[in-house]
């Protein structure tokens, strides 16, 4: 069935695939310890722009965001997020069982504003039983958001700042990060990312890869013993090359950059289908995820042809669904929607 | 260069990858809720004599251990393992991060044995302020163990009568389970593993799959809600299907059974050029890991041309190397060995 | 100086210190196996009720809101709460350090509604992606609230049969319990609230005692091996009969609740003093913390001569204090602070 | 009936009683912001030699190793303690829980051997794996032992040499120490140890006190934000002047010293009561805990008539009882021990 479900329901980009059958019979160690994955960090760290980068392979998001979360806060320490995050939402209280609290603020159309965060730290600081409450110690946002949104640069530079002045960390979710700076709306570069954030991960599951985020610290401020941390979290996957050569893949020749590109084309095409038919938009998304509002008894026909994931009750008559685009996206998926509705 | 550093230095089983191909640009949901996956847990529970048994596929071994024991453990209880086992050595404390002891009891050769469990279960509740203490709820053993050895089918059964006694659930890691019942001093099939444990899991990482772990309970014990269970410990792989396909792969027409034999049958191969050569063992092992007393400058010339583990020291003059194969060893392999050797 | 900053300010009803000299020199044995502490729980469960309760003693609030809580909820749980419960805002994260999420939800004066509880609920279930959050678990209420305010028999009847309906236990934070039922507004007493809840705790730090509160299990729904799950928190007190002495004290010719009464009392003079001088109530509280919009300037000349807690600002011009009266304030307290405003 | 059972079988020294009854209707800021606090911390302080050194007042014993223990190791370390320390045995697991592994090396009459810690580091490092494993991140003592045995100056200062080149703390457990420091056999003062330690803890609850553990952080160490991670662990008394009145007292006038002394007195003629009647003792004990071999038969007898702490089988015919002195001990009650026996 045509599925515009989400950017996880397909395979990898067919250059990981021949890669992996390359190297199978190759003999190399485990854990990260590849030339491979050495490779792949070298990549990385020279497309984020080099000096003080460190680069580290992990399996999924939420263990992720988990795991880096978790070993920068400081015991007594909370990440601040907003309410519609991921790690506040849909990852069953990962963060939580790492014994330590998400501290949500109110987002606009899934993005975090400097001005109420900053609002938030002072009333925080303000309070003079501020030692009984969890102290925050991290500043996390997604980019694009989990409603498809983007920040500007103007927009991360306020943010970072403020995080800056408080001394606590800015931690980037990329999970959706190409489909992010690849947005015609984007103004910034993986390197903004990198300098704008104290660290950030580049999303492979969604992005061309079989699964792997690729954790960045841009500041030399990688956890000490870091790989001991991972392993206790059981985040640590045996066959690190598998990580390596998706990454290392992606990173020649700009393949995450193109592959991100060409989801944004079939995003483009597919909001331009859902206008033509005079459908209305529930959010302005420039990324690969568009929320679109659909009458109730439209959206059972839907279903029986097209999947896609159903988002939320706009009001008694109508419904939000999502449509993803991803690298797999086909502009043959596109004429087949068209049809469809 | 030549390994024999470890089982999981090498890719998957060509058919693994054959399989993934076919299948890569065929879009379904997320999260294990795809046909692949519900192949091969289909295929696994058969093949473990059906009737009680539920599967969930995991990606990593200590992941695995986590999720399982932390998952199954009541608050107040810990896991007895033997204190050469992988979750009281090599899981960097997974289990303590999870908030439970383990509580170590001096093994045999890798082996827990029977008649020391149940001292110990007794000399526990006979402590009149056990309730002070961590109280055993689980028993962890592997099969194979870390130094290779396995359990006759009557070892097994008394362990597994001591814990029903307890009520407490029997737990088998079986990171290579294939390697350990191929070997031709088992007693046991996979439904002896199914029938005589509460809980074990099938190694694909170390068993020709690029990654994975099959969770089998066996008594209808699955944990409520585990899903929500995985996706906190940040164990859920978006991508279930890569999952599914290998271990339906896998389970179609016996060929975790197979390639597991094959890497006996080179382990076997293995031993002989050692024996030959006058080597002496530090352990009879029938599986796939051997274990080598060789000269410490020996070592130094052999590490220039084959890789191996470093186990340990035998005494001021001989170390002890661990030497393993695995489905991806073939007689070639052997025959550059001989020649080293 | 003279205090109305809190009520647990000064030390034990003069009952409690002349029982703790008397059994001073007497041995007993630890953890709360002792006469005292026997006869402390029959008589509090001879108060709630009788049939199905248990009862123990625990040391303070955030404590037991912590070992009660993280008992009570299964892994994959987490728990409702107002947005301004203790539990969310005033316990430095102690349930996230237990790995649970708190749910929390918009309360009303500090009360959460049933109504507002019963569409979480559904909303919950009817979101297709439920199983990758936090499956709400517990709801958690203060009675009487963070703002002194207290719920109805009806109110809270309301809430119970929506927990009982998705089967989750209802837990009172009973940190000021005797303040809520002898407020002359209180339709209740201890018995309903047993009745009310699944579980709840009997505050005795800010009720007569040094330190102690009375957990009580309403519906025969002790955890199995609790005391276990108190030592690992750190939470078990060695010599229980202080705690023991402590609640037998207070539950013998209804003491508890006399001298609650008499706080009730004390704060209903107050009242009257700040109406009288012609404050203005932040809040309609029927209990013994009183919320006053102060003008600023006030508040400056105020802070010299009388302790309170700063709340929070009002407006520009004006702060919100918080008056609290206790077991321990007398007439003349409330005659000196006349003199003061 | 007469007891030896523990040193918490009584209540508190008489002083303190009657320094709670003086101070009972005065007003305090509550969480340790009181002059009985800061005052029991200034004696505190200079008593362990003043510069550097930082004092907090907590409830218990098990709670104080988990507060420490848990604050100052990081993610990826364990603690390191004998096999028979208090927190690898008899605290339930509250280490674990706070998701860090203990390390236990066998121990000598409850004494970690200096040069068994530096074979357990050198081994430990000289393992490539070690990435892998928990890495040693604080030495955890007990002072005196659980056995009653204390450390020489020289035996303390070895095993502090190596942590100080190991860069790891060492931690006193300290529950009974004015027992220890006030043994004959004890060459060591309080500046001893504050001088060969990086923590320890004074304690209070076996000492005279109601309850209550000092923690002194010996080198300008004490955590950041500690009070917040005392509050989030459910550690933080509310009326925290009770502490400080009770350490006050002990730390005025030399008393924590001088009961300390009483109960060691008691306790040689507690010894040369068993001696003269002929029994053996199964350890050594120079403080206040003494181990004596009895007849099973004579174990039954004597347990109508005198509490006492089975601690184990000696063999077939004899049992380990152990006998406590303590601050309440009176020659009175040696002389019904004397007539019993």
């Amino acid at each position: 069935m045509l599925s515009f479900e989400s950017d996880y329901t397909t395979g990898a980009t067919p250059k990981i695939l021949k890669r992996l059958q390359e190297a199978n019979l190759e003999a190399t160690s485990g854990y990260g310890n590849d030339r491979y994955t050495r490779s792949a960090k070298e990549k990385i760290k020279k497309a984020c722009g080099g000096k003080g980068i460190e680069v580290d392979l992990l399996v999924g998001g939420t263990q992720t965001n988990a795991v880096v979360i978790s070993t920068l806060l400081k015991d007594y320490e909370g990440v601040i997020a907003v309410d519609s995050g991921h790690i506040n939402v849909h990852e069953a209280g990962a963060i939580e069982y790492t014994g330590h609290k998400v501290l949500a603020i109110e987002g606009k159309e899934g993005k975090l504003v400097a001005s109420d965060l900053k609002k938030y730290l002072e009333k925080f600081y303000a309070d003079s039983s501020y030692t009984h409450m969890v102290i925050p110690g991290m500043v996390y946002i997604s980019y694009p958001t989990e409603y498809g949104t983007i920040y500007t640069k103007k927009e991360l530079s306020d943010i970072y700042k403020i995080c800056k002045t408080y001394k606590i960390p800015l931690f980037i979710d990329g999970a959706r990060l190409g489909y992010g700076l690849m947005s015609k709306k984007s103004d910034m570069s993986i390197k903004d990312i990198s300098k704008l954030s104290d660290v950030f991960y580049i999303g492979g599951t969604k992005v061309g890869a079989l699964f792997g985020e690729a954790v960045v610290f841009t500041k030399s401020n990688r956890p000490k013993n870091f790989v001991t941390s991972i392993k206790k979290r059981g985040a640590l996957l045996a066959k690190g090359k598998i990580l390596g050569i998706q990454f290392d893949t992606l990173f020649t020749n700009n393949l995450y950059f193109e592959i991100s590109r060409h989801a944004i084309e079939t995003a483009e095409e597919l909001k331009n289908v859902f206008k033509k038919k005079g459908y209305r938009f529930y959010i302005d998304s420039p990324t690969n995820q568009q929320f679109i509002i659909v009458d109730k008894k439209k959206v059972a026909t839907l279903r029986k042809k097209v999947a896609f994931t159903w988002w939320g009750e706009y009001d008694n008559k109508r419904d939000i669904l999502r449509f993803v685009t991803s690298w797999s996206t086909t502009s043959e998926h596109i004429d087949e929607l068209t049809k469809i509705l």
